[in-house]
């Protein structure tokens, strides 16, 4: 018999909240994980069967952990991408692999790959200073992001003037023409390396506007049947596109006419993936480890309507995180309570999420606007 | 604020599967979990925060361990009560309760409980000796039962002509009237702190009579409402009588005449409990933190029709364990694997569950026939 999935070491870049949940995963399948985080009290710290603590970014370090396992995957996309390289060649199994890692970190390379595989996408330019800004095609407001190292909404700015491009980020960006929509979606799709590949049903975002995170997530869409196809058919282009193996979250506008934009990728479980534990047949944590370990995908249908709602820190509150109102929230029916066992809050940090099931879209809804005004994350 | 439950540690006596899979629920509460269990290498062991290799049965080591928790727990009933005892006197949280475990550590003593508490069971009669069964009340067949110790269909044997008695167990025993039962069933009832109370649907088990283990659980039940409702209140006045805190599993039969008579409980997460972590709202691991935390009681209602597998080792196999047959079980929709970390087989052994769902009863009693026949421990 070959080395099947229980015999093998799972070696995690990242030990944060995703990678908690895959580790969660991971136990139904023996797994042995390995985890290298930078941060002492990372939240897969004492889940790991092995937790490093170093960096994700220097290439020794990477290196010399990817080296004591089977297969290594990531649950942030800012790694060595150099030590993942060496690592493939030396043959360990990188999924995804460092090539899409590579392409996807770089926020201006991903808008080149849509332009040449006719990815619909917002019209933008690449610039490396604040003179290239100033003599841009493209008039104000626009939207200016780092190509780089952007996340959680940080790395992102909306330029409304000439006095703007002054603040502007001190780094190579990019220039995107604002995009009148109407809604963000997601859609999740999974391929493993045998190429069968299975997307999530849509989901639908709605935004924080001070934080700019997403604050609600809606499971499933309501959108037209005929939308969510061609969502589902961008999403699977541009995973065989990129022949990834692995969970691939695509982030889309729907604008105003009902086109759909592509706005930016994420190469491994996602946030606007994790209704999915509760809300699906499969979760995206089991389904990134099929298709990582190369075993057939499962059943990405919906159970129920589902609502996810991120669990950010208060504003004001640093300190030892304290959960006000959890135990009201728990007294309602179809409410899961996902706590990321980070011990120190700060403002718009996420601390966990709640996932509220119910047979109805809008009862679903009203449970969760109910949890977001009672639940508060303090310190 | 009070303390919450993510402020608090729980100490788990046994580290076993069930005690992995109250860690797999317990992560989304941030709980600090202690684990004590004398195996080295217990599944528990790299998922606990902290995990102690020692004697469930000594008074000092439960005494000392159940010292650095704030709430105590157990995955299995045979540790040390005394040391509980001396813990709930200094103040510690123990649910169950020590009282509740050691009535129900001696079948002998469970069985008069159900008398003095008008519970149905089957007739019964303590025996000390090989000379009180040979006076014994009770016509040949009957069923004897050590009254401590037992688990996993240990304990338990047929007694059928004179003959028999000379292997009978050297211990003290009970002899249970042979019970002429159509099917085994079995509901799990939580109760907290506050006196709530919920039952889980009542599901039904299919024996292999070669092991004398439970190796297909079917749920829901198909029985007419009005026994289900009847096996309920059972379950429902046992923990009441008990004034139990936390989950009580209730097997019972069903005999020919529709009757039921109890046959054993577990204050605890209990096999017949497993299907509920896909096929119901709320996993019995999760209720039964809600019920030891003092929480409200999550809906215990069915998501669909679950069958659960208990995946044993094969025959004739001891060693490092392989599972034959994984990857083809993990192509039928609906499937879900659970292994329990254990690295070594032997026959029978407890190895993990499989939990198939379906939207049909048939179709996931269908499935799980050919997982039974495809998937294989072996070494």
């Amino acid at each position: 018999m070959a080395k099947q999935i229980s015999d093998l070491k799972l070696g995690i870049l990242g030990g944060g909240q995703l990678g908690r949940m895959m580790i969660q995963e991971a136990i139904n399948y023996n797994l042995t994980t390995l985890v290298l985080d930078p941060d002492t009290d990372a939240p897969c710290k004492h889940l790991a069967n092995y937790f490093q603590c170093g960096s994700i970014t220097d290439f020794d370090t990477v290196y010399n952990f990817g080296k004591k396992a089977d297969i290594i995957t990531i649950e942030i996309e800012k790694v060595n991408i150099e030590a993942l390289e060496q690592l493939e060649k030396e043959g360990k199994q990188v999924f995804p692999q460092s090539r899409v890692i590579r392409l996807i970190q770089d926020k201006g390379v991903q808008k080149q790959f849509f332009k040449e595989n006719n990815i619909p996408t917002a019209p933008f330019q690449l610039v490396n200073t604040k003179e290239d800004m100033l003599n841009s095609r493209f008039d104000f407001p626009y939207i200016l992001k780092q190509r780089k190292d952007g996340y959680d909404g940080k790395g992102v700015m909306r330029i409304n003037e000439v006095a703007d491009i002054d603040q502007a980020f001190d780094a190579p960006c990019l220039i995107e023409e604002l995009v009148d929509f109407e809604k963000e979606i997601a859609i999740i799709v999974a391929r493993n390396p045998k190429g069968d590949m299975k997307t999530f049903p849509m989901v639908e975002m709605e935004f924080n506007a001070e934080a700019n995170l997403v604050e609600f997530l809606i499971s499933p869409s309501t959108y037209p049947e005929e939308l969510q196809n061609r969502a589902e058919v961008i999403a699977k282009n541009i995973a065989s596109s990129l022949n990834i193996t692995g969970l691939l979250a695509v982030e889309m506008f729907v604008t105003k006419n009902g086109d759909l934009l592509v706005n930016e990728l994420a190469p491994r479980p996602h946030n606007s993936g994790h209704q999915t534990i509760e809300g699906n047949r499969v979760s995206q944590f089991a389904q990134h480890l099929r298709a990582i370990f190369n075993l057939p995908l499962g059943d990405t249908s919906t159970i129920n309507h589902a609502v996810m709602i991120n669990l950010l820190g208060e504003k004001n509150h640093n300190g030892v995180a304290k959960y006000q109102g959890l135990e009201k929230i728990m007294a309602i029916e179809g409410v899961y309570v996902h706590l990321y066992g980070k011990k120190y809050t700060k403002p718009f940090r996420k601390m966990g999420h709640i996932t509220v099931v119910d047979q109805n879209r809008d009862g679903a809804i009203q449970k969760a606007n109910y949890i977001k005004n009672t639940l508060k994350v303090i310190s």
